[in-house]
């Protein structure tokens, strides 16, 4: 059985919103045993929503539609999908109650809340004021939900979630996510192949980069997948770093709140990125304690105590810069471990000895500092998140032995 | 005359992927005048594939279709459109002569990309290895590009953009974003009506935020649009920050630029997000030296010289901590302006004196230093991105000055 995912609002086919809603119910819904077979979006116009609504009942089981229930003139949802199934829209008591609470002197736009085309079943609103509902049409069902991201989630999950599963039972299909870092997609694809039970034992599989990490995405059966964790693990060593949604960064966390270690970085070319980065996480006080931001010469100078014959003779992007960095770094910051990094983002500045995208990684610890660099492709933004990353994954592997 | 966007991938419909390419097409087409009326995304499936196109041509004049063009087993969409109007695959010389410089020993895969639905116009590529081609049906026009977002933006740049505009014409209908920052929506859909002309003039009109960002989309036409951004500025002073593509970072660089000033951070819960910001754009380091991201309270105190009575007192997250971050920092960071935050991200953290989301801001120059605080809703990321956000406006309107 396959789902169709439908978003409505003119602000997705315009442009000028990623579309989150999707996203999110297209993983919740493959989860749930009803993978999208299709996802599509249309504008707050009712001719084109009762045209893809019709369309979707051909193709699909199960349709769950976001979008378009609020109270201002553009939301047309309840209406058009009234509409398209010749349906008209009767005002519910129920819904009137539960809205008399929450404002006590609606609009006429919010007073259109409380109709209901007729048949259908509704879900009341808890985050916001708009009710969703389920309708019911050539035994067929049809979701709709409002689109602010919470209201959605919370809505889904406290009532269509507990509905689909009771409906389709126990999905046979699993879904597990395998993480690494410091490794190809090309080198985890060959890697899969030293598994000779793979082929037998996977439904599918998808194999997809996310800058310097790879995710490899497996469906099969609860059983062959506890069997593949092991293998996986056993193959890959350290290269993974996560079975199912942990980030990079929550690992690396991890490791150092388990390693007793604290943390500092010193960051040229990401300009704070990695901080951010390791920030993300709460509680990462626990590990972190902070970063110097060394974008200019005299900030490496001045504050991390960077000598100028260093810069001089070898330049900011170097191993010498960058080992003096993370071992200064330390000492001012005075932390267990430093990351220094120091790079050409570009677009500008490289040269044919240094070519953007070079980066160099300083790691300091009580016995001393060494490093590394890294040759990364992409564009400026890409060469700063894969540089963070990789940051990211030095303190991992450092902060777990 | 409308468009339809169809992109193809397994990882779309999975979720593990956010659809980059429809988000830019739907902006592009938008631009040239043939706005989406359907986004749609199918995974890599003949049949889901020659199903939603020939629906997608009841619907649409034009179909932009990217993805599955690849050299690998998954890329199925040359030979599934090809099936859908019951058309031979036939080996084009021309690609393959282009291919052959590119790939000297070509993979089965990749001897596949030399093939095209009979009648078919291709489009050579320029950065990967997967021609894109056009394909005519019942005078509508199917254009079909790669995947790759790289190769896919090129593609229909030099090729389709180009091929749409001679078709088209000038748009009739042009579109502007007017970005404003530190007022809501509410209040910028209240100050348009101080526009008396603004409903006569328009044809059609949006407001989203975006953090702390408003942005205002405006569809008229070229002496209307000329008209309403005087009006606009007029109105709205220096809470607008852009007409056009601008970020709130590329604006606020522009203005310390053009002042002739150089800036400097001390962030605590926003740890280094608006050091990366300021640094995203290129050449951020004619106004940029660096930044000290002082998270543990002893960060703040040895390396800002925050003393420990500030803190005994009046807590890390208070005025007296802000200034004196903001203040010794542009000592120590040696910089025209300093802009210090510190607050409570949550999820824990938070007081009933201090809750969580309570962000204070301190500025510092040569005439001395300032504070204010600022009460920000949502989650962890959601209020260290509006923290940075109103630092960054902070900065932007201090430096205009």
């Amino acid at each position: 059985m396959r789902s169709f995912v439908l978003t409505i609002g003119s602000e997705l086919t315009s442009g000028d919103k990623p579309n989150g809603n999707s996203v999110y119910l297209a993983n919740r819904l493959t989860a749930l045993g009803v993978p999208p077979l299709h996802i599509h979006s249309v504008p707050d116009d009712p001719l084109a929503i009762a045209s893809v609504l019709k369309w979707a009942l051909e193709e699909c089981e199960i349709v769950v539609l976001t979008g378009g229930l609020g109270p201002t003139v553009d939301d047309v949802t309840r209406e058009a999908v009234a509409a398209s199934f010749g349906l008209p829209l009767i005002e519910n008591e129920e819904i009137e109650a539960i809205l008399a609470d929450k404002i006590p002197h609606p609009t006429e736009g919010q007073f259109r809340q409380i109709r209901l085309p007729q048949g259908a079943h509704f879900y009341p609103p808890e985050l916001g004021t708009a009710p969703g509902f389920k309708l019911e049409v050539d035994q067929k069902n049809i979701f709709v939900l409002p689109g602010v991201p919470e209201e959605m989630k919370k809505m889904f999950e406290d009532y269509i979630a507990p509905e689909l599963k009771n409906f389709i039972g126990e999905p046979g299909l699993k879904y597990q996510t395998y993480k690494f870092c410091g490794i190809g997609e090309v080198v985890v694809e060959g890697k899969l192949k030293e598994i000779p039970e793979f082929a037998g034992l996977i439904v599918d599989y998808s194999i997809l980069p996310h800058g310097m990490e790879v995710h490899l995405k497996i469906s099969s059966d609860k059983e062959s997948l506890a069997f593949l964790d092991e293998k996986v693990k056993e193959i890959f060593g350290d290269e993974l770093f996560s079975i199912g949604d942990k980030t990079l960064a929550e690992v690396t966390g991890e490791n150092l709140r388990n390693g007793r270690l604290t943390v500092s970085t010193v960051e040229s070319c990401t300009g704070g990125l990695l901080a951010k980065m390791l920030t993300d996480a709460p509680g990462s006080s626990d590990y972190f304690t902070g970063s110097i931001v060394a974008y200019g010469n005299d900030v490496k100078g001045h504050l991390v105590n960077v000598s100028l014959e260093i810069i001089k003779e070898f330049g900011a992007v170097s191993s010498q810069c960058a080992e003096a960095m993370a071992g200064n770094g330390r000492q001012v910051l005075k932390t267990d471990l430093c990351l220094s990094i120091t790079g050409i983002a570009g677009p500008s500045g490289g040269t044919e000895e240094k070519p953007v995208g070079l980066v160099w990684f300083g790691l300091a610890d009580k016995d001393g500092v060494e490093s590394d660099f890294v040759q990364f492709s992409g564009d400026r933004s890409g060469i700063r998140l894969r540089a963070a990353q990789t940051g990211l994954n030095i303190l991992r592997l450092k902060a777990k032995t």
